[in-house]
């Protein structure tokens, strides 16, 4: 077992499960400010998804032997404030699911990052389990990030019929 | 021409053109550290590509007659900040660029995601050169990324057989 790749990879366990807990927290607002009840259901279901999300985290944690604890995440910290303020400048404009599009699709392109590196390195590790557990939230992120491309589509076509 | 589409186009072009900034001067250290001669070519690659893409946001400025202006971007920031933490605590180890990998596979995963709403609603509003400007960078990122994907196998390949 490389120690180090072990430590690497409860670093980014650790911070996942923090930025898991953050993006829990931030997606109601989005949901509320979601005009599009295409866009509204997406993130809802999403929410229902980061919750399992964080299930699988702390079931990771425990096949490892390791106490879950949150680092704090600098990125998904930067991508919430940087959400909070394009959703306040766009709210209620023709633009307003445009921005919660964008906002939404930055945080799940940093989870597919995340859980793409927590995966191959759980692989490597022949952490069957948790490779496994990793995929499926990797799966999630991906699709929940194609089903917000489709909803662009909807929403530009919308706003080109108004 | 939606006028609040164009303010949230343009706000991500500003938010872009920082972003990118802040990573032309992040990547030499990440080159530094590197260990691996693939991973490093492949990162001096991507500072090649990084001058141009600063220069297509220049040109997009110019064709949308804004004044090519940095608006501090939070989430790189914070991302800048993590890699940071990541590569000193990894450095030298057995998972140093395992820990480049990742950080910079965060930052390719954010510029996708912004590249990619910027395509959209350059095709939207019918800008056609910024549009074609933007999937070129766009196109970039993702080749990056793949690269990076390659990299961390031949990296995982190579510490299997030390």
């Amino acid at each position: 077992m490389d120690t180090k790749l072990r430590e690497l990879f409860i670093d980014q366990l650790k911070d996942m499960y923090d930025a898991e807990h953050r993006i829990l927290e931030a997606l109601p607002s989005k949901i509320e400010a979601a005009e599009s009840e295409n866009l509204k259901t997406g993130l809802e279901e999403h929410l229902t998804e980061t919750r399992a999300q964080i299930q699988r985290l702390e079931r990771i944690f425990e096949i490892i032997e390791v106490e879950p604890e949150r680092s704090a995440c600098q990125a998904t910290k930067g991508l919430i404030k940087e959400a909070k303020e394009l959703l306040g400048d766009f709210e209620g404009s023709s633009a307003n699911d445009a921005a919660i599009i964008c906002a939404a699709q930055k945080v799940e392109h940093y989870e597919i990052a995340t859980y793409g590196c927590l995966c191959s390195w759980s692989q490597r590790m022949k952490l069957d389990e948790a490779y496994e557990l990793l995929e499926m939230s990797l799966t999630e992120e991906k699709r929940a990030n194609d089903l917000l491309s489709k909803a662009a589509i909807t929403e530009a076509n919308e706003a080109a019929n108004v």
